[in-house]
């Protein structure tokens, strides 16, 4: 597993490499989907395919799948799941808070994660059997998550909770969300998966989100995890491929709980 | 005015040798209000505190309005506007998207003021009779606004949008302000007074905000306006000190218009 770590990490560099220098420079931003903003920028495809030519290169046998190239099937049981720029809004306004996640899988369980904000030479890592690190301005060191067990304490983080049109809720689960975020200590929204690392490390307590895609959450549930912390779906599940895009991202199980406790009920 | 400038400019300097260090590592948060969570870090304090000091010790007669210590008076045509926080809510949460704005009065006209989130190193600054400038990890160089004109074109941040209780927005506020943001391009919040950096240098557009204090503003709108976009309140007036609390800070003064028309419509 040391050996994937280090193996993923010159695969953050890699898409660094490719994210970094077009950051405010390059903002010119395609829609996939007419129907809602989804800026994809040569950033994001240049990262992926830089990451994805670095496995099939030098891990034969490797699955990668990825959010902007799709599925390269491996012959093994291992996969790499890759998001190349997390949080394209905050890429194309100039906000340093999107985030590169590559992720390891064995059989389909997550087993190792990177989130990586290259701009501010911030990266969060961690998997099974290994302890979650942070590395930026200050140096590079083991993290863990806060001990936050109750809602009104807690800091937390959701993309976006709006009355009219939730890009990224249903009005329903926007109207849960919104109940919740009333309860907790202090709320942000639109940090995308840098707050998941913020959870890691302790400054942040709880994320609720909906909608997510797997390769959002396939690199943070080991991180997240290796820090002492809590992923799950909004009914209490594990995170799966194929899951109902559901995550409750908890410093501890109590908070978790309690999460999950306001949401359904 | 250039060397009043270069006078700010080592202010900013004092203000982050107070606030970095702090930075993800002094937490402790203190309530000014019972009624709302509202967070002042020593960092806040003691930043205002050195830049009080040097203001009083370099500048006899200058005098220094702060969101912490309140006003001390000078004696003569000019007053120095500190927060030496912005966004105190994303330094309790280890965001590092708050920023230290520092603005120069002339008889109660801002005519100056530095923009600084000194973690990464960024910092816009700009007055009347001077360029709007920013210095990022790519170098220092003049900025501009973005050319956008439409509502429908534009990169806008709001504080934040909730329906059931709007921290910074009333009711009536939190409603016309997302039926702004849903005519957009796309919409951001809790960026605080980093979007209007943003907006000076290009990479957001418009800021819609209501319920600001003066030192929210004083040190912004010189900024903005060298970079060639306008300040105004709701209904188009110029800010000064005692007005009602809004903003529009816009790239263009056809789409501050158009915005100004959609919240008062």
């Amino acid at each position: 597993m040391t050996d994937h770590l280090d193996f993923a990490l010159t695969l953050a560099d890699l898409a660094a490499a490719q994210t970094v220098p077009r950051f405010r420079t390059d903002i010119a931003a395609e829609n996939k989907d007419a129907s809602a903003y989804d800026p994809v920028t040569a950033a994001d495809r240049e990262a992926e395919r830089a990451m994805r030519r670095a496995v099939l290169d030098a891990l034969p046998g490797h699955g990668v799948l990825g959010e902007e190239d799709g599925e390269t099937p491996g012959a093994g049981r291992w996969r790499w799941v890759f998001d190349p720029v997390d949080g394209t809004r905050s890429f194309v306004c100039g906000v340093p808070l999107w985030t590169t996640l590559i992720g390891l899988e064995e059989e389909g369980t997550p087993m190792l994660g990177i989130i990586d904000q290259p701009v501010m030479g911030e990266r969060w890592w961690g998997g099974r059997g290994l302890p979650a690190r942070l590395r930026d301005r200050s140096g590079e060191r083991e993290v863990r998550t806060s001990g936050c067990a109750r809602l009104s304490d807690a800091r937390i983080m959701v993309t976006d909770i709006r009355c009219a049109r939730g890009a990224y809720l249903s009005a329903d689960e926007a109207g849960r969300v919104g109940r919740l975020a009333e309860g907790g200590r202090l709320l942000r929204q639109g940090l995308d998966s840098y707050a998941f690392g913020l959870v890691a490390s302790g400054q942040m307590d709880l994320v609720v989100e909906a909608q997510l895609k797997w390769h959002d959450v396939a690199a943070v549930a080991p991180v997240v995890e290796a820090a002492g912390g809590t992923v799950t779906d909004w009914a209490g599940r594990p995170l799966r491929e194929g899951w109902d895009g559901t995550a409750v991202v908890a410093a501890t199980a109590d908070l978790a709980a309690a999460a999950r406790d306001a949401l359904t009920g």
